[in-house]
């Protein structure tokens, strides 16, 4: 007998694909060989028009949905969009979920041996930019008979990915659906990047990226860098809600070191933890591949013009309170696919939590996004 | 012949006055004997009802208006409103500006020599809060026989204490101006506040505190703690039209490091040149005095009820694009005042420049303060 919900895809298992061939990289380099690491949910149907690729944001990875076994305490970082009824239905989509390339959950990334030199890759690992995770993507696309994806659907970083689907794969992608994202960084995005940046490489164990060789890491920056990350995530209400000045005990310590409020020891909480299962370099390499990101500045910052080949329906999604990228950032996208004469659909949400409301279960949010995904047309 | 410009308050020479009666501080402990550092432009009337008292923010220091020497490359902080003819007009105003207790330009602060130890007090060098700094300048205030000030004038942390004069000294002060300020901080203010602390005391030469024992200086906490701040200064926008994505060389480098971007750079150089001039334990007092303040505690958060003393006439000024310390934070001050029925003036000045606007000669900003205080009696 099942221990899952019924709309939960349930027990899942993570795969992996080794491709031999050379990646040809934005930074020059080529990569061979290297892994991906991915979960599906749901089946592919004879005809191979019903598979939808989930693209992750900075820290995510291949586990959006269902559990690696019955006591996993949380499900996968989606579950609530996908899984059998879910905005995301299992019971029609083949759903598929990876890691990206320079991750640090499974896929070839920093912290994978190097058969080169049989160490970790370290400061050596290329840079990557989000059209050489959708090349990766299309590679494995091709592996699971994938020729066009009904839909590529991300958040924030996601929301970039499946931007880029649009632009570099025009045929193989029907639906493009970003939310939370923006079609490039802005100034304050990439700084508060070069902080967290900052962060890691002035840590004394981070050794110019080959930390794995010293047998350290440089979990001080890599704390530091969450902390910063995370203020973004939140909208400034949504921590006044959650913490305002509540204080950690009854009285004040009056002291320069000690924690005094709830929201500085969540905080440092978020970001010990973060410190422990993170990889510095990949972190490094995710914020590199947002500032990099600006698809536009290939034509001159046109970026109508940019996506004036695409084909693929776009459903464009922000949330009032996310700061990170605003409400003004999608307008930029849905202005320009306008002006591009495109098929495009753009829902604000009304939501108190930031940025980090593209994750969270916010009804008017999954009825939005599961409205527009019910209506893509599949075989039956 | 004077090199100076005739609205320049000139050539200034600090002064300090020891104090040896102990200051009793909120933290409980009294801190004896200490210096004060300031400077004074204009002169002090007969009647003495003509001075303005200066506060300045976290990272400011006494040295407001005028020049050092004939070759200071820069004159004071807030020389473009303080000076003969200018909106704190030195012809008409005693103008006082101190470094608060505890910083690190002159005034008693933990880079001090503790007369105890005959070493730098360090960690040992109590917290202080907005009230202990107000008492601090009341005592300065006595020295230079102002009984009350016509005005106390302050931007940010600045305009909290101007706000603490008004309720700790309702008799001593007629005019209180409160510029881009608050009344308490919020989460998202006490999160980034954390995560500049956070970066100095884990930085491995911070040592607790006493890194003058050691010989070495937090300079990697610092800079990030700078950079960090200093992004909350400035708008999206404004960060956005100064940098936008303006790249250091022509060619992207595509590695983990490297900085790419203008606004890196810009970033990586605020914080190193902060880093070199600025005392690391005076930073983590600075934010400390910052999170703590929140007068309306006392009164059960009731910010009317702990205005309800207060004799002062009030101006409040906040800026559109600061979101530090937004127009809706000085709304809660406006609200409060007349809930409380006070005399309040409020304005909202259109600036792009985000929180540092405050500092800078914005026309309409300069004009609106400039007629504030002309306006304030004083005898001739």
């Amino acid at each position: 007998m099942s221990t899952f919900a019924a709309d939960s895809v349930g027990l899942v298992t993570p795969q992996r694909h080794s491709f031999s061939e050379p990646l040809q990289l934005t930074c020059g380099k080529a990569l061979a060989p290297y892994e991906l690491v991915y979960e599906t949910y749901g089946a592919l149907n004879a005809a191979a028009d019903n598979a939808v690729l989930i693209c992750h944001a900075l820290s995510g990875h291949h586990h959006a949905a269902g559990y690696h076994s019955a006591d996993e305490r949380k499900p996968g970082w989606w579950d609530s969009c996908i899984g059998p009824g879910k905005a995301i239905d299992t019971n029609r989509f083949f759903v598929v979920s990876l890691n990206n390339l320079g991750g640090c959950h499974g896929s070839t990334g920093p912290s994978s041996i190097s058969p080169e030199t049989g160490k970790a890759y370290g400061a050596s690992f290329p840079v990557l930019t989000v059209e050489d995770w959708v090349h990766s993507q299309a590679r494995l696309a091709d592996v699971l008979g994938v020729q066009q994806w009904a839909a590529v659907v991300g958040g924030s970083l996601g929301g970039m990915q499946a931007l880029q689907w649009a632009i570099s794969y025009p045929e193989r992608i029907r639906h493009c659906v970003a939310i939370a994202t923006a079609p490039k960084l802005s100034a304050q995005n990439i700084a508060f990047n070069e902080v967290a940046r900052q962060a890691i490489t002035t840590d004394p164990d981070f050794h110019h990226g080959d930390y794995a060789a010293f047998g350290v890491i440089p979990k001080r920056g890599l704390m530091l860098a969450r902390m910063v990350g995370h203020i973004t995530y939140l909208s400034d209400d949504s921590m006044g809600s959650k913490f305002g000045r509540e204080l950690r005990s009854e009285q004040l310590n009056y002291d320069l070191t000690s924690v005094e409020f709830e929201v500085e020891s969540y905080l440092r909480y978020q970001g010990q933890e973060f410190s422990g299962r993170f990889d510095a370099n990949t972190y490094l390499l995710m914020t590199k591949a947002l500032d990099y990101f600006d698809p536009a500045a290939a034509h001159g910052g046109d970026l109508a013009k940019t996506l004036a080949g695409i084909q693929a329906q776009t459903l464009v999604m922000s949330f009032t309170t996310d700061w990170r990228f605003s409400p003004a950032r999608s307008y930029e996208l849905v202005n320009a696919l306008l002006a591009a004469k495109k098929q495009v659909s753009y829902l604000e949400i009304e939501a108190a939590q930031g940025h980090d409301a593209f994750l969270l279960p916010i009804p008017r949010y999954i009825e939005a996004l599961s409205g527009y995904m019910n209506r893509i047309e599949v075989t039956a």
